[in-house]
């Protein structure tokens, strides 16, 4: 297979990296409106050529599209009116639905699959590209319904190939689920960071005793604003649900904390712990 | 060195493990009000003896009290009044100003040295124990002046011989410190878990897409209610303040989420991002 991935990023240079090394890949062609970011990804091998979208495409089997979430309604459109009846393309965004009413209407649309890989870091860039990134993960595909059944099947065949396995979940359900899982996630964590860097404005010392349990917290504050910001803006109801609700449960916490009533911030803390049913 | 170690959870009976394998001891006694967690100390190898609390701290060079912060109180003196001029007794707790109160008056106080290794992880137990624990991680020393500089010297030792480097802190200061990069990470994570646990009774999938961002965020939401509670009651006016910052934070979110200024939205992960300063 000839593949392009359009966005050398985290996700799309670490996943040409596998594609070409299990095999999946013949040839990986690197897209990217930043030649900085094209310039690295071909030097650190994780792609074979640099091209323009359209020469790019013109010689590709599968088209990943892998830039922010907020090009997407444009790229994806653009990259469907290019290909034909056997060419694949496939996004890789963290909201769904979006990109779905943007291709709703389109001639290819059945050329398109709408796939939400769920793996990453909190890093960014063709130098965060890393190998097995994929393995053992869950990769959405979105309303499949819509897209053609030979395109499904590349699709799949080309997620088994990283190691992963996929589950359906129609664009709304998939926005509000990954609200949960992983958007409050993120938020939880700039403001947890945001609060102590306050502090370390008087209290200098502060981060001498940062420990585990604080850097694991703190880590996903460290995420690129440029992924970030997108994401919020297109999943925004969402999200303000899953917020008020978090705001809720953790203003819960303060009130027992004001009213010394620990037997029920006990009870708060062991239905807490049932989260040892689902993480090991 | 013969040392006692009262309480054979994941802190005391990880302390144990390293010091015996580490020869900073020669004897572990092992003291503990669980029947049940003197006995899988003992089968595990942490310990080499369990003994009563009277009859250990008599054979021992260095006795360590490794129980949940709200007993530490009551034990400190009572074990301090069973010591000679020469035995050392050191706390680990996680809260320092309270044990700290309680032995200010006590006859053997040059004896005691405050410490809290700044090390854990979200499993509890003798079971929990393991080697290394504490390496490259820092141990807070309190109020050392209080202290004998004999009982000082072999409390640093002690830590040396973990891998440890030890800072000082007085006991104000360091409730307010770990208020901010441990107690209040351990509240979010609590909160996390109870708003996506709530979710799940509806929506019995959305787990299925937890990744590594979700784990690492919400990994601290498995901590013992044993060990957490009489914390946050110690700790009850520090982690109070923080609370109200951090609620006070994330409702800034909320707010530009409302509003859809993604703009300063953008500007504090920018600010937060800066958390990759201090951590690496």
């Amino acid at each position: 297979m000839n593949i392009t991935i359009i966005g050398t990023g985290l996700i799309g240079a670490s996943m040409a990296l596998d594609l070409k090394q299990r095999g999946f890949a013949r040839h990986i062609t690197g897209v990217d409106k930043s030649p900085a970011h094209l310039q690295k990804a071909l030097q650190l091998g994780l792609i074979q050529s640099a091209m323009t979208l359209e020469a790019a495409v013109a010689q590709s089997d599968i088209i990943v599209v892998a830039t922010p979430v907020d090009s997407l309604t444009e790229l994806v459109p653009q990259v469907l009116s290019l290909v034909n009846e056997k060419q694949v393309v496939l996004d890789v965004g963290s909201t769904k639905k979006a990109v779905l009413d943007a291709v709703k209407k389109h001639p290819r649309r059945g050329r398109f699959v709408a796939t939400h890989p769920m793996a990453g870091t909190e890093y960014s860039g063709p130098e965060a590209a890393i190998s097995n990134l994929f393995v053992g993960k869950c990769c959405v595909l979105s309303d499949i319904h819509e897209s053609d059944a030979d395109a499904l099947g590349i699709c799949q065949k080309l997620y088994a190939s990283l190691g992963m396995h996929t589950t359906t979940l129609d664009g709304e359900a998939h926005d509000l689920h990954v609200a949960y899982v992983s958007h409050i996630s993120h938020i939880a964590s700039f403001a947890l960071a945001l609060t102590v860097l306050e502090k370390e404005r008087d209290e200098n010392r502060i981060f001498e005793l940062a420990s585990g349990g604080f850097q694991s917290t703190v880590r996903l504050a460290k995420s690129n604003a440029d992924t970030w910001v997108p994401i919020f803006r297109q999943n925004r109801d969402h999200v303000l649900d899953v917020l008020d609700e978090f705001i809720n449960t953790i203003s819960r916490f303060r009130t027992l904390l004001i009213k010394r009533d620990f037997q029920t911030f006990e009870t708060l803390i062991r239905q807490a712990n049932d989260i040892r049913r689902i993480l090991h």
